[in-house]
């Protein structure tokens, strides 16, 4: 497996609304399912607020060091909209008003005879250079510089736009991943859980627990880019589960003390 | 009002299923809520894999900008659970199977009949010199060193450990929200509220867009720590909302032609 072409992305989703509590963020997952599909290991998330040195650092660190960068939030007409000036300056150009999109919106607004005010402007301005992010759903275009993917916070634009970008992306080998329910918690199989990751270096085979409220139960789920290793390790972990069960059952027999074992 | 009384806080969700969409993350909403209702600032929050570097290196970047990190997930008993080591390496200080901790879980477990192995002793590590956050739903303890509070990734116990947390902070004076709903999207707002912020520089005036399938209405939101500040904020946010709608009803009056007006 040719490891060396596996794309990496992060993601930096902009906006007060996300760390006050008041928004309930839905474009992380939405991005990191799409990832996953797109075989594009996603390797880290940042949340920051509506604050100029705040986007620009933690865009100056991602975009160095991922091969994609994506974001979410701030691309409106409104003041607290100043994500297009930060990117700007993260990447050090002007921030302009877009001649193409302020075609494309202007004549939007012309269509439905709104005015096009100083404020819905606002929303065609991105660093010199950009190229645009089609947007179905309400013009305003998101934008690309560099590694940078530029995105509307509002969950049905985000999307579509996203949607958009992965189409223009050279996709990886897809990850693999086998799910193994389990109906016992990470305590009773840590042990051979950790000696099967051992035996089987080539995959990541993660345990989720799951607390229904009384007892708590595990996801098993082994993942791979290499279809064989991912059989061969849920082999075995199958096989713990199986064993584990049996084990537990004949512990339960015991403990009745049936007629054939007393 | 004395601003430098203000506490800064940072999350870190640790886990490799919040970036594969695998699991979508429910403890930075519910951490942002908390946040607010307690007055501290929410600044930033990162997303990283089961990754001993990764975890170290944001870690020590959050641990040294803001007064308190919050971390979730990585503290179970399996192999993927390297969350107390990679605080320890932060720290620079050893990770041990902390008396205290081994001592209630194998108790738990005694009262349990279930055997104390080795991976449920994993649940035991910190790094030495921590404090506990106790764990009310499973026992196995969060742990505290520094400013950093480590808790666990499964909602109902990163839930009961952070609200207890909280209760150990001194909280600051919670910031005062003014929620006032606009039939209007961004477009048609954008200049005026951004004169309104100016003329209010101590609130910060949040616009929140939602789109409804066909088209945008507005959530604006005044926030400060200072009631009169907000209240005032609030008012002329609201004078702007009745004139824009009181311009509309006479823009669709001329245009219907009405007698009186013809």
């Amino acid at each position: 497996m040719n490891t060396s072409s596996i794309k990496t992305a992060a993601m930096l989703a902009i906006g007060d609304e996300l760390l006050s509590g008041r928004t309930k963020d839905k474009n992380i997952g939405y991005l990191a399912d799409l990832m996953t599909v797109a075989g594009i290991d996603l390797k880290e998330v940042r949340i920051v607020a509506d604050e100029e040195d705040a986007i620009v650092e933690a865009l100056n660190a991602l975009r160095s060091r991922y091969d994609y960068v994506f974001t979410s939030g701030g691309i409106g007409p409104t003041h607290d909209d100043i994500t297009a000036d930060a990117v700007a300056k993260a990447f050090g150009v002007a921030c302009i008003h877009d001649p193409e999109a302020m075609e494309l919106l202007a004549a939007m607004y012309a269509r439905r005879g709104i005015e096009f005010t100083e404020a819905r402007q606002r929303m065609a301005r991105m660093p010199e250079g950009s190229r645009h992010i089609p947007n179905p759903v309400s013009t305003a275009p998101g934008f690309i510089i560099g590694n940078v993917h530029v995105m509307a916070g509002v969950p049905q634009v985000f999307q579509a736009m996203i949607s958009h970008v992965v189409g223009l992306l050279p996709t990886g080998a897809q990850v693999i991943t086998r799910s193994i329910t389990c109906p016992f918690g990470e305590g009773d199989i840590g042990t051979m859980l950790a000696a099967i990751q051992k035996a089987h270096p080539e995959t990541s085979i993660g345990s989720y627990p799951h607390f229904d409220g009384t007892r708590f139960s595990t996801e098993l789920l082994v993942r791979s880019r290499d279809l064989q290793a991912v059989s061969l390790a849920a082999e075995a972990v199958e096989a713990m589960v199986a064993e584990l069960a049996a084990e537990k059952e004949r512990v339960v027999m015991r403990d009745q003390g049936t007629g054939e074992l007393a």
